[in-house]
């Protein structure tokens, strides 16, 4: 990493240790992709699993020669070696010998308390387990890096025993002390002091930190680290973590990098963060990061529209750094404060130049406006809006198909009965109208499975498009089922989403006119090429 | 508040800069809600929101006494006056002098390139404008926060400038100086700079904490800003704000009590910190805080049998504070022992007093968590927990009547014919089968009409019962309409409201569940009182 700026290497801690989040679930297949694009974003190190713990991770580093890691190189976990056992018949350290790899991170307990509570062994025994596991490594030809586990807890409560734990793996060879809050609840100060006197006592040994969220402060605390001498920063790429999870590299490499003046990413990569962070979480099958600092899509978004065209006039009067840096984009959001300036905005991403006193523009402003009053909302619903777009501005609107009318029934015939839903749509597509019927899992389901029954025939490209998400809020809460209800929908065809949006009193046909603008928002892309 | 402790006063923003989130929209009803369970928690102030600026706020605030507020002071939001008025004929601060509250918040501009760029006026101008704005409220009868916009970006930039902003709203009559980080981009050292500058140049006056969450660092700067000596703290409950949000209470305050040593609520109140979270984010239909810090459903999930073992034994092995503390609880995410104590808690307010080895807990606490995998939530469905509780602990059950089947038919005969919904019920009361119909605005409506056309006829009682809210959401989003739906349903009779919920893959049964749940509970009361 050629650079005159002080280097901090990230150590992506995703794989292994982000596994432990709740409903984080990874295969070998998927932990190889993740891994090629922590690689491709340039972490330093990317620890693969714990081939001790379970067959997932042995097949996967069985599998890591495929990987062909050009910026990164691959760390394996294991524990210090059992109490009954010695480093030569330890399994779990036979597994890290056995895996094809140079580095590994040792974790070893730092905290007296933990050591006689939970090991049931004398506080010295304990020291030299953390020894000889190390030398043991080391006589393997392994880099060791020791992971001390509870490191700010055992500091603060019996420090003399935390620090001749660390001098004890020092002895045995690691080259790097990294320092874990494992519970999380650490305060920057107090970080910053465990830091300093590490560095104070082993000036000759690289400090690393993994901190956990559980009081906010993962980021903070793994800022101030650094501040205080760490080099080595742990953690996952997206925060995901036991509890609250890890600290989160999305977070803390752009601080490193474009507020602190280090260097931690091969110059140039901090721009594929956000790309890396969003499909790390679209592998896992998890949510999209809404309001992630940085990498979220909520991350550069504005509202209102002074707001908007002060941003225009000059981004850093509300952005606190470029969306480029960090491979984000600026949006501009459509809520009833919305301006001209935002649509202007949009029309102009898709391809409509109108002029400021252009008077279509203030009747599409002005039907927004009544829509929005009416319920709807496209901040989560663009390809609605670009469709209405579309329909109004251009000589040849898309239609593609007329929906004309749908009965769905659904009966439950006995208390324990699950209920049976059936739709019937009727849609006209080129002069054409289909008639067919369909059950499904529920109303929206049966109505859903009915409208592309009828279009699939017609435009096979559908069969590609899948429902990702249905939601239904009703508006104005007041009035209970009385209520106008907005239904928005997402789909997808494997590479992109789009979201659209219905309003009605009535769920279903607030689903039909969302999910209509769904598959016609297909086609309308389509044409364009 | 007595206490030795050194007080912070929590100033919450969740109805006012909370609802500049992407999709977190609270009607005026669900602030009134929300400001009730604020006022619970016992926050110092509730900002309601800012009512120059939207028809919603105002309504808020023309319904504001009936809030009858006992731990909170509602603030109201507005604007310094506009550059081409006069602090009298400012239709801004005039809707802030109509808003029936003591305090009001005013924001002014503190970096200069802002009133230059976006203003643009003279820099001069601006410090007028802060002062007389002040003053107009302060002769008005109000007392006044003056919040600086921007402020650690002006001092940064122009620190004689930012600070003469400050100057201004103190002589107008300022009482508090809310410092906020609008960008979110701070880092807590820059912030504890700020604080202490503008503590040594105004001693007299209250420093305020204002900070958004675009670098990760909210919870930090903003814990940074009262050990500097910032005295009142803003934020959201939950961290909902524009962009990524706004600093969050919910791991703020904890960590004042439990580690810092201030006191920011009333005693014992902080362990209403995790319902008053959960509740805010069902009222605006959003999805559960899964990992959020302190209050997150994973704040305290253990996995692993060794890992649990050590923490049954010592919890402080590998918890950061005590769960119950904020009101949360432990869980184990193998042999799950959850919500064991909440539930006894509960059940002991209901009149049910059960030995804690009494197997009926166990098999209580079986079903739930059965339930709760199903879908089932009941944070927001109390009155539907409740009747659970009594099916199972009662000798004599209220069951009250048995909904046997439904048929809702919904017919959209044309394109811009609406449809036409209407609902069979059959139910079987006191041994007799009814057999109803009824219309509705569409599907939900007519089978709740048609339940209550059935029910009322032997209990007149329900005529008085509304359905308040209704809410819908699709759990294990992946799934498109193929997924379960949770429905919450909030039903009043004038005097109290209650919830209750149904989950199905079919939302007419969940409805269906849920609506039943809600007049059963009311005749359950009536038969109780």
């Amino acid at each position: 990493m050629p650079s005159d700026k002080l280097a901090v290497e990230l150590y992506d801690t995703t794989l292994r240790d982000g596994t432990q989040a709740e409903g984080f679930i990874l295969s070998p297949e998927d932990k190889l992709k993740v891994a090629r694009f922590l690689d491709r974003l340039g972490v330093a190190y990317i620890e693969g699993g714990w081939p001790g713990s379970n067959p997932r991770d042995q097949e996967f580093f069985s599998r890591a020669g495929e990987l062909a890691l050009k910026n990164s190189q691959l760390v394996a976990f294991g524990s210090t070696h059992h109490a009954s056992r010695t480093p030569e018949n330890d399994p779990n350290l036979a597994a890290l010998i056995a895996a094809p790899v140079d580095i590994c991170a040792l974790v070893g307990k730092s905290w007296g308390r933990h050591v006689s509570a939970q090991l049931k062994i004398p506080l010295e025994q304990n020291l030299e387990i953390a020894r000889n596991s190390v030398a043991h490594m080391r006589a393997n030809g392994r880099r060791v890096f020791f992971d001390a586990e509870h490191f700010f807890d055992g500091l603060a409560e019996d420090p003399d025993y935390t620090m001749a734990v660390l001098g004890a793996a020092v002895e045995g060879g690691a080259e790097a002390l990294v320092l874990c809050d494992t519970n999380g609840g650490s305060l920057p100060a107090w970080i910053t002091e465990g830091v300093a006197k590490v560095k104070a006592a082993f000036p000759e040994v690289t400090i690393g930190i993994h901190c956990h969220n559980d009081g906010d402060l993962a980021t903070a605390n793994t800022l101030a680290a650094v501040a205080a001498g760490a080099r080595q920063v742990q953690g996952t790429t997206g925060g995901m973590g036991e509890r609250c999870g890890n600290a989160d590299l999305t977070a803390i490499a752009p601080a490193l990098e474009l507020k602190m003046g280090y260097a931690c990413l091969p110059p140039d990569h901090l721009r594929r963060l956000t790309e890396t962070a969003r499909y790390i979480r679209e592998q896992a099958n998890q949510p999209p990061l809404s309001f992630a600092p940085y990498v979220g899509i909520s991350a550069f978004s504005h509202k209102g529209g002074l707001h908007i065209s002060a941003v225009e006039k000059d981004p850093s009067l509300y952005e606190h750094v470029n969306p480029e840096a960090v491979g984000n984009a600026r949006r501009y959001l459509l809520s009833d404060l919305a301006g001209r300036a935002a649509l202007l905005k949009k029309m102009a991403d898709w391809g409509y130049e109108l002029a400021p006193d252009d008077p279509r523009l203030k009747e599409l402003l002005d039907e927004l406006k009544e829509r929005e009053n009416e319920g709807f909302a496209y901040e989560a619903a663009e390809a609605s809006l670009e469709l209405l777009v579309n329909r109004r501005l251009s000589g040849r609107p898309s239609r593609f198909f007329d929906l004309l009318g749908f009965r769905v029934a659904d009966y439950k015939q006995a208390e324990h009965t699950p209920p049976q839903a059936e739709a019937t749509v009727r849609v006209r597509v080129e002069g054409v109208e289909e008639h067919t019927a369909a059950l499904g899992d529920g109303p929206v389901n049966a109505l859903d499975r009915a409208i592309r029954k009828a279009l699939c025939r017609f435009y096979p490209t559908l069969n590609t498009v899948r429902l990702e998400d249905y939601k239904v809020r009703v508006l104005a809460g007041s009035a209970g089922t009385e209520a106008r209800v907005r239904v928005l929908v997402e789909s997808g065809d494997g590479e992109n989403r789009w979201g659209t949006v219905g309003v009605s009193f009535d769920v279903l046909e607030a689903s039909w006119q969302a999910l209509g603008d769904g598959i016609r928002y297909k086609l309308f892309k389509m044409m364009q090429g």
